[in-house]
């Protein structure tokens, strides 16, 4: 056994890492799944919308002059000389002296150039006479909608860069989009290895345990928004583990094996098949993270330990799945400020992320005894980042605390 | 044309929503399909993890009294009798004076109480002649985790309603489930109405525009965890509008024809053929909103107008979807402070949805001139909320903004 030929600081794996990180091409995507992708291109309108002058309320088409001195003493008679609905409008021209019943959306007649609201009208002998009383006046423009009042021909509704929201889908839609320009998804391929692996849903037994980075690495890299490509467990072998590495993807996120042991086989063929950049970090846990390059692929060397993939995944992986994607770098956890109830301490030199818990803005660190334990991170509201060039903090002091939820 | 019977507020409208919803039962699902769903059941481990005493770090397997007075200059020999990995145990016992070579996460051989890290030991010579030298003093226990140090079995890692996050997973997968009992996913029917409509992908022209509802509503529900039906346009004709309705659905949103106008067909329907318990609320936009049953599902009738929609969505129909589904009621959307740039008014009776930018920490109102335009919803950075009891904000008054993103 050898130790690492050199253990980096998390700052130099990350200046590594974002020195590769290029964002993925643009691919088209149906409407009804582009709800928060990231939009590659800026959403120009080519129309107005609406796309002609329409009724705000429902009501009567006039000419607003024919309404002047309206009042309810003072009945202004109309003829009522058609209806208006969306989609089916008036094709006459109206006159002064005439009224269209119109309904919100629908398109104004031509000639009219305001509606009277259903409430200032009198309709109840109109339905049979063939003229109704206008109760009111209406100024000219009043309870119209401009053509364009909503988009106008040209605009630039939404930006690159974009997490596309529902309701920019709706204005998507409305200027006649049908489908999305949008950064292509990451593909990331798992490779979780160890011969002491049970697949996802067996019953650990004897000296085998059951899966858990598998599930769980495929969760976080969904939620970064990857497409994960996840066949199966992989048994300690470098042709296996080459072969799952030669993937058709983007990402490879290896898990087990990626220390300096006897069986750690992973960062060699790395090396020996491509750059492996990173090998060894100061940080607990995950210290021993590695990272490359395979041909186009990045490569993610995870430790086997589940809190140390999750926290390794949380520093390199995610971030780098997540650029790839068009999408920020930072953590997609919120951040809240608690005051510590104990206190943190943390060597010099290493960077340590520390679960903790979170309740009335009291943060209490959960004790950790040696190795990482995975139930600390469900039992954990969140975790404290403590820097390499800190100590730790004592009870009292206020941290931030980065939310898993 | 006739008036809404009797308007009510929005607290009443929430009132009578919340006695309808109950959540829905519980279903299983694959592992791999649960992060984010709603845990139905405690997650209770049968399990010890690890189920074994397991090495917390490479090194040797010793008897610790075997090394007891070893330093780098009292180099104390041992007999190096076989390694274990993880999954492939030593099988032997060992006695006192003995040393097996381990892996990280390999059980501990029987008759061995400690790990000596491999940087205490000069294994260079052992090798070959069997033996190694220890070069450092362990303590009974020491690099040994526990059987169970992990999980006990019986301990309740996960309760009832939790959102499952990705480590949750991994942690179910530990203790040999394969899958996770969940609140089942509310089925939705959109009933997208509107003669006027043109569906999603087609560009508007002339009379005719093109669906915003359709596509926005189904991301909203799919965000609020949905399974979404929406079959396509319907006419606004009663027979096609009330099949639309009658789908095998827990919740059914109706889209356009809500008001009391002629064409306004949905709430008669609901009316006459199950409850029509809503009808008119006030607020603005959105105030021809209607709530009822139709058997067993509940149908929420939205204004056509995308920005009615939505705010109608947010206040009623996503609350539902969010309750039936074993989520929080309240919005999923962040809410900052900020101070108003200009004033916000709104007529004491009536809830105002006031969509405002928020930069660095001052809210600006965006102007809507009447109508309300959807892109104000992609404009903006979130809402507003102006409470019924309430004549709105002067200018330099700190708010809550609820955030879109």
């Amino acid at each position: 056994m050898h130790g690492f030929s050199r253990r980096h600081t998390v700052e130099q794996a990350l200046a590594w890492l974002d020195a590769q990180l290029h964002q993925l091409p643009a691919e088209e995507v149906p409407l009804r799944e582009a709800a928060g992708r990231i939009l590659a291109t800026p959403v120009v309108s080519n129309v107005d919308v609406p796309g002609f002058d329409r009724a705000t309320m429902d009501g009567y088409a006039v000419v607003a002059d024919s309404t002047e001195g309206a009042t309810s003493y003072n009945r202004v008679a109309l003829k009522h000389v058609g209806d208006a609905m969306p989609g089916s409008p008036f094709h006459g021209t109206l006159a002064p002296g005439e009224a269209v019943r119109i309904m919100t959306g629908a398109p104004i007649p031509a000639g009219s150039n305001a509606v009277l609201p259903a409430e200032f009208v009198d309709a109840c002998s109109g339905e049979s006479s063939g003229s109704i009383a206008a109760l009111a006046t209406v100024s000219p423009g009043k309870n119209v909608g401009q053509r364009g009042e909503d988009i106008v021909h040209g605009t630039t509704l939404l930006d690159t860069g974009r997490v596309l929201r529902p309701q920019d889908l709706g204005v998507m839609s409305s200027i006649g989009i049908g489908h999305a320009r949008v950064v292509r998804r990451p593909r990331v391929r798992l490779v979780i290895t160890g011969n002491e692996l049970l697949p996802a849903g067996s019953p650990p037994h004897g000296v085998h345990i059951t899966d858990a980075n598998g599930p769980m690495l495929e969760a976080l890299a969904v939620r970064d928004g990857a497409v994960v490509d996840f066949p199966g467990l992989v048994r300690d072998d470098a042709d296996a583990i080459l072969t799952g590495m030669q993937a058709d993807a983007d990402v490879v996120i290896v898990s087990g094996g990626s220390s300096v042991g006897i069986e750690d086989l992973a960062p060699t063929l790395v090396a020996s098949h491509g750059e492996l950049a990173v090998h060894g970090v100061a940080m607990r846990p995950s210290s021993p993270t590695g990272m490359g390059r395979l041909g186009q692929r990045l490569v993610f060397l995870l430790p086997g330990n589940p809190v140390s993939a999750l926290c390794a995944y949380d520093f390199f992986a995610g971030r780098a799945i997540r650029a790839l994607g068009g999408r920020a770098k930072a953590w997609p956890y919120r951040s809240m400020r608690g005051t510590l109830t104990r206190k943190i301490s943390s060597p010099i030199g290493r960077l340590d992320y520390a679960r903790v818990r979170l309740s009335d803005g009291q943060v209490e660190p959960l004790s950790i005894s040696g190795a990482s334990l995975l139930s600390s991170t469900t039992r954990a509201d969140g975790f404290v980042i403590i820097d390499q060039d800190s100590e730790g903090f004592p009870a009292g002091t206020d941290v931030d605390v980065w939310l898993y939820e």
